[in-house]
């Protein structure tokens, strides 16, 4: 058992925002928390939608880290600062950034400030389709080994290697001034650590191993001679990367006095490595073996942990890779996840504001920031009332049945070239008819996840769901454990992620012996469970087959 | 020609409103005009749209007719009502109502007035999609006359045979009082005429013909015994409907002195045989043989004519019926036509709605009636807003497809079971991509009509345009004639259906010596032609490939 006061620090930077939790290191109790937005993200600034490219700038991170912290030690009681022993920090991922010999990224030098291409691209970009085609074509075909084999055999546009490839193709200037890359969960403790070479930093287990085909037995990352085949471009860059990568129990260094300073923390304080933020979420829910634990946000990040066999592993066909240790040290961590989740509903959000954005003069009079302010408050209220109308209607009366590729498909099979679709639509079709369809589709794209998982072998002995969709719509949550025909359990953490990366923190700072016993000393349980209703799981047993029909459809017949 | 001052109104019935047209019979002068929305119609009575249920109620019409002709005849010069010689009607259809032994709508007694089975089944309506059904096999494995081979060989949930039997399998009260049944454009006639027995009514040509299986060849309306074979519940309806029909330019009979003092015209006004809208709209706009006149409004009718050939016809698969005289007496006219075309743009602006409907007191302050009034503004600027957006895209830029069949599909091979579908969608589909590809997927639709007539070689030799879509959105027009790859011309005539209507009371009243004539001398010409752009025509031509994919996916595995 830590000392009673001591505390930690968990940073869980998403895709809007980061969040910082700090929490006594003996049982996990909330001292205080804080959040900020994006702002250069919020104005949607590097951002392109219509052609799914999604940058950071990583400003947005390094104000976002400041403010947090500050303001979380702001609301805490008085001396809390002095009582942190260790920081760790998980964020989205595969988000990637060029960086130079300093391990900077090169968006914070003044020549490269307003590129997109020297800024972290985004885990949903899709830019590199093209890119992940051709990785996959030569991993199958150039007579070595399949570097994509833990990965789920099929490489995605969403991941490491593929971005670095389209924006080193892409722009000479950022490929002239490039010395190496970094995952924004590898960068943020190398900032706070004040480590300068990215070679010597101690890189994430997860990120290198479920995005970058980084596996212990051929050596680390893919042999240079592939990376070149794929293209001259890449030639000396893996040496400029990293051989050996860790486990989120391990420390990555200390504090630098000038982050010390700058944060109001005291010397000394444990900097753990890195994760992404699904998987220290998971920590955070309470996963055990055989648990499915379901990362519900803008997208969804689907993960199980297994014991190791010590033998040769079962491939799993079509997820996002199996690794050892990427979740609690000393299991085999598998990931999936759905491309598309909250993001869908928001983009049928956007969609229905349409209106009040262009017509908003029309519709609300007087001055430009009232009205802005008044069709804000609408949109914000809007998913709740579609929700609320959407409950209300029968399963299937609508006929509308949708497809959740809006923005590609990760698991099974990553595809990101594929698109969503709406059938079944009549004139009687009105928004909530619509949103159901479009929760539903979600739901069928989780099934189709667990039901690969089963054909492969893998057992999964009870759902948990976290994040922002898990805790706030009852709705959704209904309609997924109908669909799954599986209760799911809610984690009470408000924070999974956020608390999983402080519990990492305690391990790291040697407060608790390991990432298990600071899990178990830590966690805060369930809140709520969502049970299937029996009547219901037999309805979108039907509408789920002819869910998969349409899917058939799209990925034969309709792939740009 | 007909004495210089003689005049004549044209009403035409349409799916919203009334409207009267009050012209100079010697060269169709437009005198005055005058509309009236039925008021239980806007208020959505007696429908439901989700279960594609909709009715009219006949005082809706009787108000309207009043309403309209009074309207039209106080805007005229002093002493108009005086030179009135004759009255045309045209009306939406099939639009079928149960009457009673007196020719009078059994919703117009007080025991059925909220009864929308005793209402007017409006063209529109898809509740009878099971009668279609048993009426399409019966017709083709009783043994005897194929019934639908004038209509295209399948028969639709949208005509009369399929909705009487609906109604009288659904509500044993209205079976009970109903005498007889009549199509709108029947009845009206009938009650400006005062003609009461049903049987003597002088019954449309063009309703019987295209909707009620009736052919001079097998001695009108389809034998007794097939009739009772497909239910005994008809028996005994075919004597008490009709033997005869009457193209639009015969007489009907004269004003009833009690519809003159009411309407405040002369005693003997004639009232000239009844038509569907698209007909007599297609007679005002000028159709001549071989030439497609193509109704856009809510959906669409296509009508081509052609020269009786005397012997046998060859029969146009698919279409909705080739009929002697439909259209120009002499003439073969043939029907095509989109269920749903205006009515899918409708559709999702009222989807674009919801929230402003929804939320309209946290958008807009105050008052009810203000805030209605700001609502109703900004949705009447909605669809131009949209199509501004869209018409700023590039063609194929977006990879939005959509399938054009949320009403079902009239042609070609009419099957109201058929859904709509919007494919392609990624996050980046804002609404002004996915109105593109709804009116992208209704000209696809058109051009899969063009493709059946000319497959079934019937040349078309040019392609006019009339309808509320004609007039008012080039945007529209021209990715028909981009779609089509042919010029489209638009009628000038602001009112085409109302003034093919003056026409055909012209020529009823003996004004002209034949309809023929009355088109001549009454005729306005053509306002616009849209071109098409070889480019995009070509970008079209590849993308409709894809459309008819999906179409034919839908039809074969989606059907419910």
């Amino acid at each position: 058992m830590p000392e009673r006061e001591a505390c930690v620090i968990g940073l869980d930077y998403g895709t809007d925002s980061v969040r910082a939790l700090i929490v006594r290191a003996a049982d996990g109790a909330e001292i205080a928390t804080d959040v900020f937005y994006y702002p250069r993200w919020k104005q949607g600034l590097y951002c392109d939608a219509a052609a799914n490219r999604f940058r950071q700038h990583p400003l947005d991170y390094v104000e976002g880290l400041e403010a947090v912290i500050r303001g979380a030690l702001d609301r805490a009681p008085a001396g809390t600062a002095a009582r942190v022993r260790g920081i760790s920090v998980d964020t989205t991922g595969s988000t990637p950034c060029a960086i130079d010999r300093q391990g900077s990224p090169l968006a914070l030098k003044p020549e490269f400030a307003n590129n997109p291409n020297a800024m972290f691209v985004l885990w949903k970009d899709h830019t590199a389709i093209r890119e992940a085609g051709e990785i996959n074509t030569l991993a199958k075909s150039w007579g070595g080994i399949d570097y994509t084999r833990y990965e789920g055999g099929v490489y995605s546009s969403e991941w490491f290697w593929s971005k670095i490839l389209h924006v080193l193709r892409e722009d000479e200037e950022v490929r002239e001034a490039a010395f190496s890359w970094a995952e924004q969960c590898d960068w943020i403790p190398a900032l706070l650590t004040g480590m300068s070479d990215p070679r010597t930093w101690k890189r994430s287990r997860c990120a290198a191993g479920h995005k970058a085909m980084w596996h212990e037995s051929w050596g680390g990352l893919p042999a240079e001679e592939f990376l070149v085949r794929l293209d001259p471009l890449l030639t000396g860059l893996r040496a400029r990367l990293y051989r050996d990568t860790f486990t989120g129990d391990r420390a990555a260094g200390v504090l630098s006095p000038a982050w010390a300073q700058r944060l109001g923390l005291a010397d000394g304080v444990v900097v753990g490595v890195g994760a992404f933020d699904a998987h220290f979420g998971a920590v955070g829910a309470g996963i055990q073996p055989h648990m499915l634990v379901k990362v519900m946000g803008t997208s969804t990040c689907d993960m199980i942990t297994t014991p190791l066999t010590g033998g040769e592993e079962h491939l799993v066909a079509g997820i996002c890779g199996q690794v050892d240790g990427s979740i609690l040290p000393g299991q085999l961590g598998l990931e999936a996840g759905q491309s598309g989740f909250g993001d869908i509903y928001a983009w049928f959000k956007e969609l229905l504001l349409w209106p009040m954005e262009h017509l908003g003069e029309t519709l609300v009079p007087g001055e430009a920031a009232e009205r802005q302010r008044r069709i804000e408050e609408a949109a914000e209220a809007l998913i709740p009332a579609l929700s609320e109308a959407a409950a209300a209607l029968p399963i299937e009366e609508s006929g509308v049945l949708a497809v959740d590729w809006m923005n590609g498909r990760r698991t099974p099979d990553a595809n990101q070239a594929l698109k969503g679709a709406i059938a079944g639509l009549n004139l009687g079709s009105d928004a909530p008819r619509v949103f159901r369809a479009l929760v539903e589709a979600t739901a069928f794209g989780a099934r189709a996840i667990v039901d690969r998982f089963i054909a492969e072998g893998v057992d999964i002995r009870g759902v948990i769901g976290i994040g922002g969709v898990a805790k706030k719509s009852p709705f959704i949550m209904q309609i997924m454990a109908d669909v799954l025909n599986m209760p799911i359990r809610v984690a009470a953490a408000e924070q999974a992620c956020a608390l999983g990366s402080a519990m990492a923190a305690a391990a790291a700072a040697g407060l608790h012996p390991d990432l298990g016993s600071a899990q178990k000393a830590m966690g805060s349980g369930f809140e709520t469970v969502y049970t299937p209703d029996a009547g219901n799981a037999e309805k979108y047993r039907v509408l789920y087959s002819r869910y998969l029909k349409i899917c058939r459809f799209i990925e034969e017949e309709f792939t740009e």
